[in-house]
């Protein structure tokens, strides 16, 4: 495990990002994301998509000079076609609409369409924050692992939400969850491990647990509180992908297996300015006192404290600004290759 | 058992409700939502709960001649402040003023104060659609049942979701679900037949399952998948309640308990209009084909079918229109009961 400076890390996936002939503009704001994704502990979600992501630009998979641009426009809502660029561009061209849009109309729903994976669903929730509004960020994710509840053709996805609320002197809340038990990097992560997986996170084709994650092939993820959270992927697949011509279902390209093909991924994001509602000060004391009463509650036995979504992340971050950023030596070494292929220099540790 | 037809249920409720002075426009707004909840299956959301509400009018516990107006208006977004009506007046008001905003901005987003117990969260979800909207709902919970995760102290409630989309030839798509494995309403049925409930609806205050419904006061509810449920219950009251100026967490008044307190009950209903995104029939025609697409889906060992929320709803709807709602002897003679108080005609059997 090395450590790296997150401004180092930064500089690194800019540089690559540039020498794949990225405008510079956009890879900044690439970089910058992508190293956010792992300040905040995403550590699934950040450089380690680095590679991935480089195979697609390279197969021609992904526009390097996409257009997006409005393709409706009503004020409060818009729809935004992201020309197939890098998701992380695209969403983070919709996020800066829907807080502009959310300042003038107390709220602003803003569809894509025509993008890509865009990292964590958190980065997006979060973006609002420093307005003093409230993000929403709803996904189709990148591969279907999930089958309608009782059924076994995989037609769905962990459709992550992420909510992010404002407070004053507590960490922000932050959410961000799949709308399954465990979300698929997490099987990989315990094959690769040779571990087992706990029995409530897949079942095979014939509605056994699965927990040995090598056969993770045979079986599917199950959804939070079964038919729920199957409904919840639903209609979030559907307002981030159908309702925007994305892709949904049987449509959804799996972005592990296919670098090439358009993948039409769909968000949405909604910004909530608390302005329009309150008193922003008194809304967010509001929130320290929630989050506070939540943590004072008694623990069950085998806890040792009660959390809010968000907080975990809040302490990594603050560590992560100090000590570095760590980066296991299979990710290392991969980037090494990675700076080599593309002719720039490799990520330095700090 | 009896059977009543849905026109005789929505005519008497609307004669109680005028026999006990709410003003007639008002009681047939009521009685029309309280009767569609029970055509929709809602058996536990609709007139089974008028004893409760005349209780809370009789006591003083909710006010009769409403001022239900805007706090705040910025034309997407509005803040609803509903003097303490009878909460499916307040959310009916705030629903209608929600599609005549999408309409013009697309999207619409209206929170809501001071406002009371709405009846099943499907209600508000589904009013959008005669317009070709899809309509989401969210409610803070009228009694706390649910700790934070890995504490103690019930500080949240049920919260729950409902999200309507609409279809062509297919039902429409009516998620309608709470935040917890089970509501509590269910243990309290299963209580009353003397049954057990499944593992994983409930723990008591060690973290041990509680199966004995008769125990339910010494354990509480459990989210859907652990810690994401109470994430999502926490911010679903951050933004039904908090942002709204409504009850949340600790303030939130247990109305089975207490029927004078004024509950300050919170929600916020979004309309978007679909044709602001897409053409409106090509939409429809796209949620037909993902639902026939679920539909198709090889079933697991044990499932007959594959189904999409809103469905079952659907057909009990159907069979309701036509042969009646069902009324159990314990709930008619509670109705007769209050019939006879209020000096007005009992409810026929069709």
């Amino acid at each position: 495990m090395r450590s790296v400076s997150h401004h180092q890390l930064e500089a690194f996936v800019r540089r690559c990002l540039v020498a794949l002939k990225m405008p510079e503009r956009h890879a900044t704001i690439v970089a910058a994301l992508m190293t956010d994704a792992d300040l905040n502990g995403s550590d699934g979600h950040g450089v380690f998509r680095l590679p991935q992501y480089v195979k697609r630009i390279r197969s021609g998979g992904l526009n390097l000079q996409p257009n997006i641009h409005l393709a409706e426009d009503k004020g409060a809502m818009a729809l935004v076609d992201g020309d197939n660029g890098m998701g992380h561009l695209v969403m983070h061209f919709a996020t800066e609409l829907a807080m502009e849009r959310a300042g003038e109309h107390g709220v602003s729903w803003v569809g894509v369409r025509h993008s890509n994976h865009a990292g964590p669903a958190a980065l997006y929730a979060r973006m609002p924050l420093k307005r003093d509004m409230i993000g929403i960020y709803v996904a189709v994710g990148s591969a279907n692992h999930l089958p309608p509840w009782g059924g076994t053709e995989m037609l769905l996805s962990t459709n992550p939400i992420a909510v992010a609320i404002p407070s004053n002197e507590e960490p922000p809340i932050v959410l961000d969850m799949a709308t399954t038990v465990a979300a698929y990097g997490k099987v990989k992560t315990a094959a690769q491990r040779g571990e087992q997986i706990p029995e409530g996170w897949m079942i095979d084709e014939l509605g056994n647990p699965l927990t040995d994650p090598a056969r993770a092939n045979e079986g599917f993820l199950l959804p939070i509180g079964g038919p729920k959270g199957y409904g919840l992927s639903l209609v979030f697949g559907l307002l981030a992908g159908t309702l925007n011509g994305a892709a949904f279902g049987k449509d959804v390209v799996d972005f592990n297996a296919d670098s090439m093909s358009f993948t039409n991924t769909g968000h949405f994001v909604v910004a909530l300015a608390v302005e329009a509602f309150s008193d922003i000060a008194a809304f967010k004391r509001n929130v320290d006192a929630a989050i506070r009463s939540m943590k004072a509650s008694p623990t069950l036995p085998g806890f040792d404290a009660v959390r809010v979504p968000g907080e975990r992340s809040f302490q990594v971050r603050c560590q992560r600004e100090r000590s570095g950023i760590p980066i296991p030596d299979a990710l290392f070494d991969s980037l090494a290759a990675l700076a080599e292929s593309l002719d720039t220099e490799m990520l330095s540790e700090s």
